[in-house]
C-alpha cells in the first residue's frame, strides 16, 4: 500500500518513522517542507529534510527531537569566536551533511537529487522528496516586523505572535521529480501532525501539490498537531489561535479545508465537532511504538 | 626593532612564537606562504597561515604542531560517510575559522583582510601577512605525475619523488597589502627553517617580494630546515639531495642565493663552507624556550 506523508519538524519525523516502521519498505514516501531552509555559515542548511533523514536512519537525537546522536559543537563555537554567526544551532556531525549538500548544491545539483543521494548512503528505503527544488522560503510577519523563518524562529524564540505567513517564491515553485508521481500513486495521503503554518503550508503552497491533493482519488488523513487544545512542541496553539481563532478539531481541519478526509485528534480533545471525519486515539507519540500505533490508527482509519 | 620573518609550516610556526616571544609587541611581522592554500569539502583553506595564526595565539596543538588543541573530528567523519571527501583532515574547532574565512571571501574580501579581522578576533599583536591575496598555488611534478601541493603532501603522504616544482600563478601575483612596507621597515628578515621549495619558495616566487629582499637595506638571516643533514619534519632532505644535489648548508644557502647574508645553522652541521656567513647553534626547536632562544640567537647574528 503506497501512503504519502507531507511532514516538517519533530511530529513529521516522528509519524514518518511509525509509518516505516509497521510498512514494508518503500510503501512510504514523504514530501518534506523546506520552507524552513536557511543558509548558515555559507552551508545550505534544510531542517526538516535533514530531520527526516537522521529520524528514518536512526541517526536523530531522540531527547532532542532534532540533529544527531552523540552531538558535539566545537566547529560553532569557534566560528563564534572567530566572529561568525552562531544563532543557529549546527552540531559537528550535523556539519559534515551539510558541507556536503552545500558543495553539491553549488555544483549545480536540485535539492532533491542531493537528498537521494545522502539517502542511499545510508541506506535509506523511504523516499524523502522536498516538495521543491525551487527556492520557497517561509516569512513571519508579526508586529515587531517581517522575519525569515529561521530568525523568528530561532534567533527570536519565536516570541513574536505571528499576524500572517507568507512563502517566498512559492507563486514559481514546481514540486520536485517524484512529488506529483508519488501523490497519484498513493493510495492514502497523510498529513502529518507538523505545525499547519510552518511546515504543512509551505509544501501546499506549491501550486501543483495543492491541486493534485485537491484532486485525490486516495484518502487524505491528517493528524491533529494540537493535544488537548495545546502545542506538542513549538507555537501552533498561538498561531491557531490568533490567526484561526481557536485551537479545536474544527480550527484544525479548517486549516486543511478540500485536502483532508479525516482528522486525527487525541482524546483530550473529543469530543468535538469538524466538517471531516474525526478519528479519536492516544495522538501523542512519546516514543517510537507510539507512533507505530498511531501509523496504524491512521491507516486503518483512512482504509476502513 | 622592526623583525619581519618569512614563513610556511611547523617550523615557520615554531620560530615565529620564539620571535614573539623575544620581541616587544608589534616589532615581528611575519609573511605567511599561501601556497599550500587548498579547497576542501567547499572551504577554502590557508593551512599556513593558520599554523601561524593558532601557534602565535597559543591554540595550536603543540604535539601535532598544526591545528588546534583539545580538537574533535566529527564533521570531517560524518562528511566523509556522507560520500564527502575526508582526506584532508579538518578538525572542528578548525572548521569554524574555515567557515567564517570562506563565507568572507566569498563575499569579496581578501584573504589578507580577513586574516587581520581573525587575528583582531584573538587580540594577536603580530600582523600575520599572507604573501599575495592573488591565487598561487604550488604545484609538484613527480615521475607520477604532476599534483596540487596537497594532493602531493597529504593525499599521496609525497612518497612521490619530487622533480621539479612550480607556483602557479605567481607571475601575475602582487605582494599583499602591507608586504612590501614591513619589507621597507624591517631592520631585520629572517627567513624562517622552512622548506625552501614547499614554504618559502611561494613566497619567493611573488616578484615583488622577491624584488624588495633583494634589494633591501636590512640584514637578512635565514635559519637552515635541516638539522645533521636531516629534515626535522617533512620532505625537505629528500627534495635538497634530489634537486639541490645535496643537504648541506652550501646547498640550502644556494636555495636564497642574493636573499640572504647569513644562514644558521645546527651544530651537527658545522663545519661546513657556504657562501654566507655561517651562525651555528642549536637550531632544533624542541620547545617554546628553545624557540626563543634561537630566536634571540638569530637576532643576535642579525645585529651584531
Amino acid at each position: 500500500m503506497n501512503v504519502l506523508l507531507l511532514a516538517g519538524g519533530g511530529g513529521g519525523a516522528r509519524l514518518a518513522c511509525g509509518l516505516q516502521d509497521v510498512l514494508e519498505p518503500g510503501e512510504l514516501t514523504v514530501v518534506a517542507n523546506v520552507g524552513d531552509d536557511v543558509e548558515v555559515l555559507g552551508l545550505q542548511v534544510s531542517p526538516d529534510v535533514d530531520s527526516l533523514l537522521y529520524a528514518l536512519a536512526g541517526l536523530i537525537d531522540e531527547a532532542r527531537g532534532w540533529g544527531r546522536a552523540d552531538e558535539t559543537w566545537n566547529a560553532l563555537s569557534s566560528a563564534g569566536e572567530w566572529g561568525g554567526e552562531d544563532w543557529f544551532r549546527l552540531g559537528d556531525r550535523d556539519l559534515g551533511l551539510h558541507l556536503v549538500r552545500t558543495r553539491a548544491l553549488r555544483e549545480g545539483k536540485p535539492l532533491s537529487a542531493v537528498t537521494a543521494e545522502l539517502a542511499a548512503r545510508v541506506e535509506l528505503l523511504t523516499p524523502i522528496l522536498p516538495a521543491t527544488d525551487d527556492r520557497l522560503r517561509t516569512q513571519v510577519h508579526t508586529p515587531a516586523g517581517t522575519f525569515e523563518f529561521q530568525e523568528w524562529f530561532v534567533a527570536r524564540g519565536h516570541r513574536d505572535e505571528v499576524e500572517d505567513i507568507a512563502y517566498e517564491g512559492a507563486g514559481d515553485a514546481r514540486a520536485a521529480p517524484g512529488v506529483l508521481q508519488a501523490l497519484e500513486r498513493a493510495a492514502v495521503i497523510v498529513v502529518a501532525p507538523s505545525n499547519p503554518y510552518l511546515s504543512i503550508g509551505p509544501i501546499l503552497a506549491v501550486d501543483e501539490i495543492r491541486r493534485a491533493i485537491e484532486g485525490r482519488r486516495a484518502r487524505s488523513v491528517a493528524v491533529s498537531p494540537v493535544v488537548g487544545g495545546k502545542a506538542v512542541t513549538g507555537p501552533v496553539d498561538r498561531m491557531l489561535s490568533r490567526m484561526a481563532g481557536g485551537t479545536t478539531p474544527a480550527h484544525v481541519a479548517a486549516r486543511y479545508e478540500g485536502l483532508i478526509d479525516m482528522l486525527v485528534i487525541d482524546e483530550a480533545d473529543a469530543p468535538a465537532d469538524a466538517p471531516v471525519e474525526l478519528v479519536v486515539t492516544e495522538a501523542l507519540m512519546r516514543d517510537r511504538e507510539a507512533a507505530g500505533r498511531l501509523a496504524t490508527t491512521v491507516l486503518e482509519a483512512a482504509c476502513g
